[in-house]
């Protein structure tokens, strides 16, 4: 590890940041510049005047995307606050653009603070979408849910992402495995921001596009343990306490060892090294296991197998199977922008990630998704975005 | 005018805006994303973290300006609000790349709003620099005046881009026809944005970048007239309250033409036509007039020849004598991002004056200052402002 960090301090210092902005126009001549500036550029914003969505036809907002942290959960390290977040905002920055054509700018409040969410508001005319990154759960909740209506697609990828790509990876894992997602008991370990959102995709609003039919079961684990409807700390949590009463059946009680033992499936997107090869072995044959804690999963995949796990996924990209965000998120943004979609809907995120398991005609344990190089992956799960999209009727109409 | 107003809009239709944000580091293989974007980004954000200062050395923080506005004084269009300014937005942050590689992203607010200053204050983590844009005066001053601790340069460029190119052309104008600053009387139309800041730099802060003499005296006109003491709407704007206590040494009262008679320099930043050949014919011998309302100036230059003005400026490049913001914004933010300027000092801003003027050798009264497509001035500027930034000690410690 020593030598990559090494190696990225020396690129970031050596660039002085990842991202430039460039003119798309020239601007050598008089002519050039009173076509691009004054005075023709009056007669655009008069346009844009007699009704703002035009903005989308004649100005960047079509293909901007804003990406937005107030660095309270960056990576693993925790509330290091908005300055220190900003190499991998622009890291995120680089992805959109690379993976999806997306123009996406980083930014980066100081912390969080009363203002935040009328503050992202704010900020909205020049961009077609927003992008919340590594804000700390449960406040990233309410932060997205209170951004939903301001006209743009608002998604906060740790959560979305990662249920899409989860949601993905689980099809394939069970099309491998013959197994129905309406029969399974899944096991996971975390509800954060990424556990909460896994949850609701994969629980309240189905695995099936059309008719929206909910996994089996899950049994869902914090620090604390088990989620369960009588643990006394859940009226402080309201995420927690619609988890704890839409799942766990049983009404199991316990640590995550009693979570896991007879499961079918086990997420992990929790903490690294916290299961171990005993607790596989607990589970049910064929056994299905994403520890996708980074960069050390929860459960180091060689050790999975060696305990009977029949597919074995994490979020690195030296083990098959890799798991990854950005499996989904620049097609999502993609999509919506080229729908120019008000919001990301949940049939989208269901629609993407249908469209990402597809591209494995026929899934393999040691291969159920498409490799997160993939450059074709965000242009599929784009097109099944944009019509879905298209279909709910949640787009811009202009003037 | 129409014709161009089309090709504007075309081009505008066909780009979708004018501006594309690029990765300047390659992330075609894992290698490629482990050094920019995790696991390798995780000690870049370990080294701001310990020194948020840092974020100059590593990210895009030490070449990018935010272009902020609330869009209500954009052009000549007035309170359009911020999704009708994205063009001009646009094309501002196309200036400051092509003359002086900055890397600007524009910033556009809804509207102005109670907590506009607070929401400035807390995009700024990714920027190195804030341009204020076409905010109408006299909220402008305070915005900016309440910005100026944050601790990267924030500069109104209506106010003080307009002020500068104004001192520069000034002083070779008076080269040219033999005056003295200190012994000139200005009449000046206008006390807005640019209005407000050229009186300060001529009159309070002075021509000179060491001894700060001011200019002889000024006479300052807004839509009543001549602005004197004994106004009685004085208090309702303080700006106007300082002009009258600075200026207008005689007490003169009336109109503009009362203003400009036996001046030796007309200066406007106001409204198209509103001088007549009458009134230049009434100012001292060899009088310089700077007609720049934008794009019909207070007076047509061949009308203001006519009349016996020995320089005639407008802001218009169709015409002899350009005096134009472009001369002098890329350049002062150029020299302050290079500076690692916490703030654009008063001593900066006459130093970006000097060097501008300092460009023309042997000023002629057709000719006061370098073309505004010349490439080399926003350099020149830069080094001017570098220098003094330093000198005044008001650079960013990296620990």
């Amino acid at each position: 590890m020593e030598k990559i960090y090494r190696e990225s301090l020396e690129l970031h210092r050596r660039m002085r940041g990842k991202l430039e902005v460039r003119g798309k126009v020239p601007v050598r001549t008089r002519r050039d510049l009173s076509r691009a500036y004054t005075p023709g550029v009056a007669q655009v914003c008069r346009e844009i005047e007699k009704d703002r969505n035009r903005s989308y036809l004649y100005t960047i907002k079509a293909n901007t995307v804003a990406i937005v942290t107030d660095g309270s959960a960056v990576l693993g390290l925790g509330n290091i606050g908005g300055y220190a977040a900003i190499p991998v905002m622009e890291g995120k920055a680089l992805l959109f653009r690379d993976f999806a054509g997306i123009d996406a700018f980083p930014i980066c409040f100081e912390g969080y603070h009363t203002d935040f969410i009328e503050d992202v508001k704010n900020i909205a005319p020049v961009f077609g979408g927003i992008n919340l990154e590594d804000i700390a759960a449960p406040k990233c909740f309410a932060v997205e849910e209170a951004l939903q209506d301001i006209g743009i697609p608002v998604m906060h990828d740790d959560q979305h992402g990662t249920a899409v790509v989860i949601l993905a990876a689980l099809l394939n894992a069970c099309r491998a495995t013959g197994k129905n997602l309406s029969d399974i008991t899944i096991a996971m370990s975390g509800a954060g921001a990424a556990g909460y959102a896994t949850f609701r995709l994969l629980k309240c609003l189905g695995y099936d596009r059309k008719a929206c039919v909910p996994v089996g079961d899950m049994v869902i684990c914090d620090t604390k343990g088990i989620i369960h409807k009588d643990r006394p700390d859940l009226l402080q949590n309201k995420y927690k306490y619609i988890i704890a009463h839409e799942t766990n059946r049983e009404g199991r009680t316990g640590t995550l060892a009693d979570a896991i033992r007879g499961a079918d499936v086990f997420i992990g997107v929790s903490a690294p090294g916290i299961v171990t090869g005993k607790m596989i072995r607990s589970m049910n044959r064929d056994a299905v296991v994403f520890a996708m804690a980074n960069p050390v999963p929860e459960i180091m995949p060689d050790i999975a197998r060696k305990a009977g796990a029949a597919v074995v996924g994490t979020g690195r990209s030296d083990f098959p199977n890799q798991i990854n965000n950005v499996q989904a998120f620049p097609g999502i943004f993609r999509g919506a922008l080229d729908a120019r979609a008000t919001r990301i809907t949940d049939e989208m995120k269901v629609a993407a990630a249908h469209a990402l398991s597809g591209m494995v005609k026929e899934p393999k344990r040691a291969r159920i998704l498409p490799g997160t190089l993939n450059r074709k992956v965000a242009w599929v799960v784009a097109d099944a975005v944009e019509k879905a999209a298209r279909e709910c009727g949640c787009t811009v109409e202009i003037g």
